[in-house]
């Protein structure tokens, strides 16, 4: 994410420390279990989701810093959601960016585990001591509350089980944009919206972030499914191609290649008019910046 | 459970019919695992650890009610628990309370997410409005931090990666005790505390409560050791036996069965004696009967 501003390079080195920080510390009773966390968490992800969180925090006109541990938080549930779905009874994946999965390095059950501990850690997370004093009990009851909301089964993880239902069938683009506002959408929503309580931001401004979250997030998941078609493997770090050999139904396959380029940048530009509420500046450029990277990346 | 008091059946009733309640609305999107969710959520468990907290809520001064959302969210955690560890890659468990397993009845995929599902519902119900409105955000805030704290790598989780390594091994009983501090201890702890906590406990009293839980939680596994060895697998809902099978190291196995018995014995004393910090009354009487009554529990 080179063509990020230095500002957002400082606020991403921000995040990938203290994910490192908030892993618990050695244990020889069940070091696997920790090495097997510390691989997933800190394995180079693109971290979006919490650099969102500490954006639209400052958006709202926080201290993008008191935001990190929930940012990181956000981080841990997608990272365990990504355990969890590499697992053989799941997706059955064996590589994930460039790596053996979770599974194939420390065995199912222990992957098992690192996906379940790094939820309940992720809570712990925001609710400790040194990160309730920064924000205040009752934002801190929300914010977290609203991650636990968009993790759940009306979330994240209902989106999953409407992934697994739908594998092998043939779905319409309406059944797709569902599917997605709850696997990915979800999370993406939450990362803005928690951002916007910790910063202490209005009630319009929630509305706006949600507006931009669901914009980008389909935005997000269309480009996945055209980079599984346009990209290589090397490029991507897992297998491209894999949604056609799974029979799936993506954006790319039910609208056609262009048809899917073209919705992803109206929905990228749908999302930055959401913006429109939060005052103009040099986080307001970065977040559009990046809003725009997000449509063209290459992986 | 016909043998606790009147107060404490009400009580149980109270927990059942809130977690039917608690439990996300049908949704035909993702219907199954909702299913799933209330299939292992709603299976006649014993509801100990919730009763816990709303006792230790209640020697604390505090309503019993106010500490409902909270026990509900532990007894969730521990459902989900149970489920992931009846999965092939764990335990590999067809059987539960007398069903088939999670897994059996929903296949493992849906196993796998009701469990993830359920982690984040029990952190969504204490940190809800109507959770929070009651017993204020601080102490929401604490309560669920502790839940947290015990459920993740340092608690319940940390506790089965134990278990699972030393399958097969001939361990002592001091690793034992490591273990089941961890694996069952941690969540009995945080039920007692949590009910402090919430009830507006003092220090001494959250470290009573500490007391009580880590001699009630070690006594609790030497019964249930006992019971592998002297029960039916009619009276107790699962294959009994399985342990001596396993080649799995027991309270009975390393201590003999007469001793094992003498310990569950002597450390329910030592639970009971915790007490002595909290008022006399009726609220005490039932606390001492339910760590009386768990001793000699025939399931």
């Amino acid at each position: 994410m080179s063509n990020l501003s230095q500002r957002q390079q400082k606020l991403l080195s921000m995040i990938e420390q203290k994910l490192a920080q908030l892993l618990p510390e050695e244990n020889e009773l069940y070091q696997p279990l920790l090495d097997s966390m510390g691989y997933s968490l800190l394995d180079g992800g693109k971290r979006i989701r919490p650099l969102l969180t500490l954006e639209f925090c400052a958006l709202c006109g926080g201290e993008p810093e008191n935001a990190l541990p929930f940012g990181c938080a956000l981080e841990m549930i997608h990272t365990y959601s990504l355990i969890h779905d590499d697992l053989p009874c799941m997706d059955d994946d064996d590589m994930r960016r460039g790596r053996p999965s979770n599974h194939k390095a420390y065995g199912e059950a222990t992957a098992l585990l690192a996906g379940d501990a790094l939820q309940a850690l992720a809570f712990a997370v925001m609710l400790s001591e040194s990160s309730v004093e920064k924000v205040g009990a009752e934002r801190a009851v929300q914010a977290a509350h609203c991650l636990a909301t968009a993790a759940g089964a009306s979330g994240m993880v209902g989106g999953q089980v409407i992934d697994l239902s739908s594998e092998g069938k043939k779905v319409s683009v309406g059944v797709l944009r569902q599917m997605d506002a709850l696997k990915t959408g979800a999370l993406i929503s939450a990362a803005c919206q928690m951002g916007c309580i910790l910063g202490g931001g209005t009630k319009a401004q929630l509305k706006a972030a949600q507006r931009f979250a669901s914009n980008i997030g389909l935005a997000f998941q269309i480009v996945d499914d055209i980079l599984d078609v346009t990209s290589t493997t090397e490029e991507l770090g897992k297998q491209v191609g894999s949604d056609r050999a799974n029979e799936k139904s993506t954006y790319v396959s039910e609208l056609g290649l262009e048809q899917a380029k073209v919705l992803s940048a109206q929905l990228t530009r749908e999302a930055i008019a959401a913006l429109e509420i939060f005052p103009s500046g040099e986080v307001k450029d970065d977040v559009v910046a990046l809003a725009q990277y997000l449509a063209v990346r290459k992986k």
